[in-house]
C-alpha cells in the first residue's frame, strides 16, 4: 500500500505528462449529491483526512487541503506527515482556492480537474477569476486512472419504483408539469442531474448513495420521451417496464455526455447551472443554447402533496415512539453505556422500526462537551462514557416509505447546572418562537431566522448554523430551496413544504444544547391584512420539563409546550405500556 | 392663467418643436431631495395633482401619471377633467413607466426629460431597456423653458455654518476621511450632489429646502481643494472666510456642468450613480473614469459621535416636552379643536421651543378614521372634528441645533373599543420587541424587521409600510443607508446609528395606530459568542396606559414600558408643574 506522500508523487507524475500546473480533487460525486459512495472518495485516498468536506489541490510545489472549522482538529490530526498543508477557511489571511491558484500559479498556467466533480457554476467563477492570468481550466476525466489501485467501483444497487400510495403523485402528472414549464421557456430539452430531483420526478428511488435512497443516474426530459442515464443492472423487469410506460428510454450511466453531445444547434436546454456538473455542461455548451433556471424543480419538490402529508404524520409518530423508547432506555441504563453503544441502541430501535428503510444521516450522540461540537460524530473506542448528569444530545433521522425525518433532542441524564438549565430553556424558547409564528404569504426563510435567535441574543448567546432546512420526502435529508438562515436569498415559503426548527446553544468544553423539530408549512387566516401561513409541528417526542427554567418562559410559551406534550402524550402513548407509559405521561404532563 | 389642458398641448408643442415622441416630468429637484422647492415642482403645474409622488409622461397622444396607494384618491380627484390618466402604481396591469414607453413607443423614438431631474441610474435603466427599439433618452435642459410663466425662482435663502459644538466634528477632519476614501479608489475627485451630504461634510445648513435645512449646493472634492458650486448670493462674509480657510472655492450653483467638464481624461472621479442626476453624470462620463460607490458617505453621516449623542439627549427632551404638553392639552380641550387646529398648536408648541429651527416634516395629525390613512394630511376645512372617545394619531418632528426628532403618538381621546386596545397593545409589543433587542454585531438591518412584526403576525395583522429608517442631524428626517425593513439589502447596523421603530395598524374606515421613537444603536456586551449591539431609546413622550390591554404583554414587555415610563417622567417633569405634572406623574406610572 502506498504512503500519501506516495501517492501525491504520482499524481504530480501525472499532472506533468499531462502538461497541467495543478489540480483540484473536490468531495463530490457527479451529481453534487451531500453523501457520496466510496466510489467518490478519492480525496480521501490521496489525503488520508476523511472528513466530510475537503478540497484538495496539489501543485508540484505543493499540496494543500481546504476544510472548515468542524474538521480542524480532525484534519491536522490526519495530515500529519502526509506533507499536505492545511487551509482553514474563514481563518484570516487563509486565501480561498480561487485566490490561490490565481496568485500562485504562473501565467497561463494549467489546471486540471475531472470536471464531473465540480458544478458548472462554480468552474465558471474560477474561469472567470483566471482570465486575466490567460490561465486554463482544463476538465480532464482520465486524469486520476490508474492512481489508486483499489478504488471501489461504482456502486451497483438495485433501483426500485415508489408506490403512488407513498409518493402522491404520479411520475406522469410531474412530467406533464415539467413539459409546461419547458414551454414557458421554449426548451426543447430539460437536463436533470441532480439524482434526487430524478428520483422525485420518477417516482423512483435506489439504494446507490449513503443516507439517500436514489440511484446514479442523469435524464434528458424531451418533449416527446425521456432519456434516463442509469445502468441497466440497477432495473429489473418490473421498474423498466413502468418506466417505459412513462416513455423513457435507456442509456448507460456513462453515456450521458456522449448523449448530450447530439442536442445541436437550435436546440434549447434547461438546466441548473449550480447542480450540473461541469463536463456535462461543457458539452451541451458546445452547440446548444442552454438557460440556467434555479430552483424550478427543488420549489416543486419541496411542496409535499396531500398524501404525502398523511404519510408524514404516520413517520413521525413511528419515528417518534422509536426516539422516545430510546429516551426512556438511556435515562434509565444510560450510565452503563458508552455514547457510540447509544446510538448503536437508537439506530437499532429506528431500523427495526416498520417501514423503516435506513437512517436519514449518521447519528450524532454527543454526551457533556462533546454536545457543544455541532456536527460530532462519536467514533468507538474514543468516545466518552454517559454519566448520570448533565446533558446528552442526540441528532438523528429515519428514511421511511412514508418520509424522512429528522430530530434533536437534548436529554437530562442526572443533575443540571444552573446555566444548562439556563441554555436549555433559551433553546426552547427559540424553537417554540419559530413553531408558533404566523407570518403573511410572501415571507422569505430568511426573514424568520431571528425568531429563533432572538430570545439568545437577549442573553448575549447566538449559535454558528442556520436555523433550519428542508426536508426531503425519502430523499436527502437536507434539501434545497428551503431553508431559514440569515442571508440575502428570496426563498419565500409556501404551504406544504417541511423545514427544520432547530436552534442550539454550545458551550465549549462544557455543554451544548440543540432541540429540532421539523415543521410543516401550512394555510393559515385570509385577514384584510393578507393571506397567513403558520407551521404544524410534525415530530412527535417528549422535550425535557426537568431542564426548563418555568420563569423564563411567558405564559404562551407555557400554553404551546403544554399543548405539545399533549399531542405527543395522545400520538406515542399506544406504543408504551406499564413503568414506561407511566413514565411518558409524567415526560408531557403540563408545567 | 392656463388650464391643464393648455399647458399639455403647449408642451407638446414644444416636444413636436425639438423632435422629441414624449417627456418624462419627476418629481425631483437636482438633487434627488425627499422635499423640494417650489420653483421644482412643475409636475404639480403641469397635472394640478400636488401629492408629494408621482411622474407625469406626455406624448402627442396623451398624458400619464404615475403614482402609489397614497394619492389614488387624492390624484383622481384632481386629474378630472385634465384628460390625464392615472397610472396606479401597483395595482395588477397597470405597466411601470419604462414598459409603458418601451412598448407604446415606435422604434428610434426620443424621449425627452430635464436630466438634472433623474438621477443617473434610473436613466441608465431606461436607456438599457430601449436598446432593443433603438431608442434616445434625451436630456433638454431647456424643455421646459417659457412653458411655466410664473415658475417661482430657485430659492435664495442663507447658508450658515453650523458650530462644532453641535456637529461634534470639523469639516477638516471629515475632508481629512474623504480623501483617505479617495486613495482607496486612487480617485483625483469625490462629487458630492446631495445637499445632505454637503451640509454633513463642510459643516454647512440652509434654507433652500421644505423641512431639511440645507443650501442647493454641489460639491467636488479634490486632492487639494474643494470646489463648492451655490450661489454667492447664499453666502456671508463669515462663511465665505471659513469655508475658504478649508480650501473651498467657489463657483456659481448653475456652473457645476461646466466645472465637471474640465475633468478630462485620465481624471478617475467617483460618484453615487443612483444620488447624482444624469446630467451631471453625462458630462463626467464624457472624458473622466467614473467610478460608482455606493452609500460611503452615507454611511460614514450616519454614525452619530459623541458630541452629537449628548445632544440628541438634550434635543428628545425639549421636543418630548412640548409633544407631551400638547398631549395634555388635546387630552383636556381637544374635543374643541378640528385635525388641523390641533396640528397647529402643536407646531407652535414645537416652533417656540429653545433652539427649533423648524419642522421636519409636515406634521400629520388624524382622528379617528383618518388614523388608517398612513401619510394624510389634515386640510384646512376638510379636516375632521376631534371627539371625546377614541384615538387620535399625531405624527411630528423638529429640527434642533442638537439634531432632528421624529415622534409618533397614538392618543387616548376617550372611551376605546376593545379592538382599539388590541390594536394599541399588539402595536406596543412591536415597538417595544425592537426597542429591547440585543444582536450581534453584523446583523442586518432587515434582519431586525420581523421583531416588530411578529406580535401583529401572530393576530393576522400587518402594516404595509418599514419599520423604521435613518435620521439624520438637523439634516433629512428619512436619511439612507439606515433602514429596518423587509428587503435583501445588505444594510448592518453600528454603534451611532439612529433608526426609528414604527410599527402600526391601520383599521380601514375606522382606526389607525402608530408608535415611533427613535433608537440609537450602541455597544452591548461582548461575549464568547460575538459583540452584541442593543439600542436606547433617544424619545422621550409618554404612551397611553390606557389603551394597554395588560393581560397580552409578558412581564418583561410590562417591566420595559415601566422602565421607560419612569425615564421620560424624570426627564420631563422639570418642564411640567400643577395640574399637569399631576397628570405627568400619572400617565407615566407603572402598570
Amino acid at each position: 500500500m502506498q504512503t500519501i506522500p506516495q501517492r501525491l508523487s504520482a499524481l504530480r507524475a501525472a499532472l506533468r505528462e499531462r502538461g497541467a500546473d495543478a489540480c483540484i480533487v473536490p468531495t463530490s460525486d457527479y451529481h453534487g449529491s451531500e453523501y457520496v459512495s466510496p466510489h467518490f472518495r478519492l480525496r480521501e485516498y490521496l489525503t488520508g483526512f476523511d472528513g466530510s468536506a475537503g478540497t484538495l489541490v496539489v501543485t508540484q510545489a505543493g499540496a494543500y487541503l481546504w476544510t472548515d472549522g468542524r474538521y480542524f482538529l480532525q484534519a491536522e490530526a490526519q495530515l500529519k506527515g502526509s506533507g499536505i498543508e492545511l487551509m482553514r477557511i474563514g481563518v484570516r489571511g487563509v486565501p480561498t482556492i480561487k485566490d490561490f491558484l490565481h496568485d500562485t500559479l504562473p501565467d497561463a498556467a494549467v489546471v486540471a480537474l475531472d470536471g464531473r466533480t465540480m458544478d458548472a457554476a462554480a468552474v465558471k467563477e474560477l474561469r472567470q477569476a483566471f482570465t486575466d492570468k490567460d490561465m486554463e481550466i482544463r476538465h480532464d476525466p482520465t486524469l486520476f486512472d490508474g492512481l489508486w489501485p483499489d478504488r471501489p467501483a461504482l456502486p451497483a444497487e438495485k433501483a426500485w419504483l415508489l408506490d403512488e400510495r407513498y409518493a402522491g403523485e404520479s411520475a406522469k402528472d410531474k412530467l406533464l408539469w415539467l413539459r409546461r414549464e419547458m414551454e414557458k421557456h421554449a426548451a426543447d430539452v430539460w437536463v436533470l442531474s441532480g439524482c434526487e430531483d430524478i428520483a422525485w420526478l420518477l417516482n423512483l428511488r435506489g439504494g446507490d448513495l449513503p443516507h439517500t435512497p436514489v440511484p446514479l443516474c442523469f435524464c434528458f426530459v424531451e418533449k416527446e420521451r425521456v432519456c434516463l442515464c442509469m445502468d441497466a443492472s440497477k432495473r429489473d423487469e418490473a421498474t423498466s417496464a413502468a418506466l417505459e410506460a412513462l416513455g423513457v428510454e435507456f442509456r448507460p450511466y456513462e453515456g450521458a455526455y456522449g448523449f448530450a453531445c447530439r442536442y445541436g444547434q437550435g436546440v434549447t436546454a434547461v438546466l441548473s447551472e449550480s447542480k450540473v456538473n461541469f463536463a456535462l455542461w461543457e458539452v451541451l455548451t458546445q452547440n446548444a443554447l442552454v438557460l440556467d433556471v434555479k430552483d424550478a424543480i427543488g420549489l416543486r419538490k419541496s411542496i409535499r402533496n396531500a398524501v404525502q402529508i398523511e404519510n408524514l404524520h404516520q413517520a413521525h409518530v413511528k419515528d417518534g415512539a422509536a426516539l422516545t423508547r430510546f429516551i426512556y432506555e438511556v435515562k434509565k441504563n444510560g450510565a452503563a453505556w458508552r455514547e457510540a453503544e447509544a446510538a448503536d441502541r437508537l439506530d437499532a430501535l429506528r431500523l427495526q422500526t416498520e417501514g423503516c428503510l435506513g437512517l436519514s444521516f449518521d447519528t450524532i450522540c454527543g454526551y457533556g462537551k462533546n454536545a457543544a461540537i455541532v456536527h460530532y460524530r462519536a467514533a468507538k473506542g474514543a468516545d466518552a462514557k454517559i454519566e448520570n448528569r448533565g446533558l446528552l444530545l442526540v441528532d438523528s433521522g429515519g428514511q421511511y416509505y412514508e418520509g424522512t425525518t429528522d430530530v434533536t433532542r437534548t436529554i437530562v441524564m442526572g443533575p443540571l447546572t444552573p446555566e444548562e438549565k439556563r441554555h436549555y430553556t433559551l433553546t426552547l424558547k427559540g424553537m417554540l418562537s419559530l413553531m408558533t409564528a404566523r407570518f403573511p404569504a410572501g415571507t422569505r426563510g430568511a426573514q424568520l431566522d431571528v425568531l429563533a435567535r432572538a430570545p439568545m441574543w437577549r442573553e448575549g448567546l447566538d449559535y454558528r448554523h442556520g436555523t433550519g432546512h428542508g426536508v426531503g420526502y425519502l430523499l436527502g435529508v437536507h434539501e434545497d430551496p428551503v431553508r431559514i438562515r440569515n442571508s440575502s436569498e428570496s426563498f419565500v415559503f409556501a404551504p406544504g413544504m417541511v423545514v427544520s426548527d432547530e436552534p442550539g446553544v454550545y458551550c465549549e468544553n462544557s455543554h451544548g444544547v440543540r432541540l429540532e423539530n421539523l415543521l410543516l408549512c401550512k394555510a393559515d387566516a385570509d385577514t384584510p391584512y393578507g393571506r397567513f401561513l403558520s407551521f404544524e409541528t410534525l415530530t412527535l417526542v417528549p422535550l425535557e420539563r426537568a431542564a426548563v427554567e418555568t420563569d423564563m418562559l411567558s405564559r404562551e410559551e407555557i400554553d404551546a409546550l403544554n399543548a405539545y406534550h399533549k399531542r405527543v402524550y395522545e400520538a406515542l402513548s399506544p406504543y408504551f405500556e406499564g413503568e414506561a407509559l407511566a413514565w411518558l405521561q409524567e415526560a408531557t404532563w403540563p408545567i
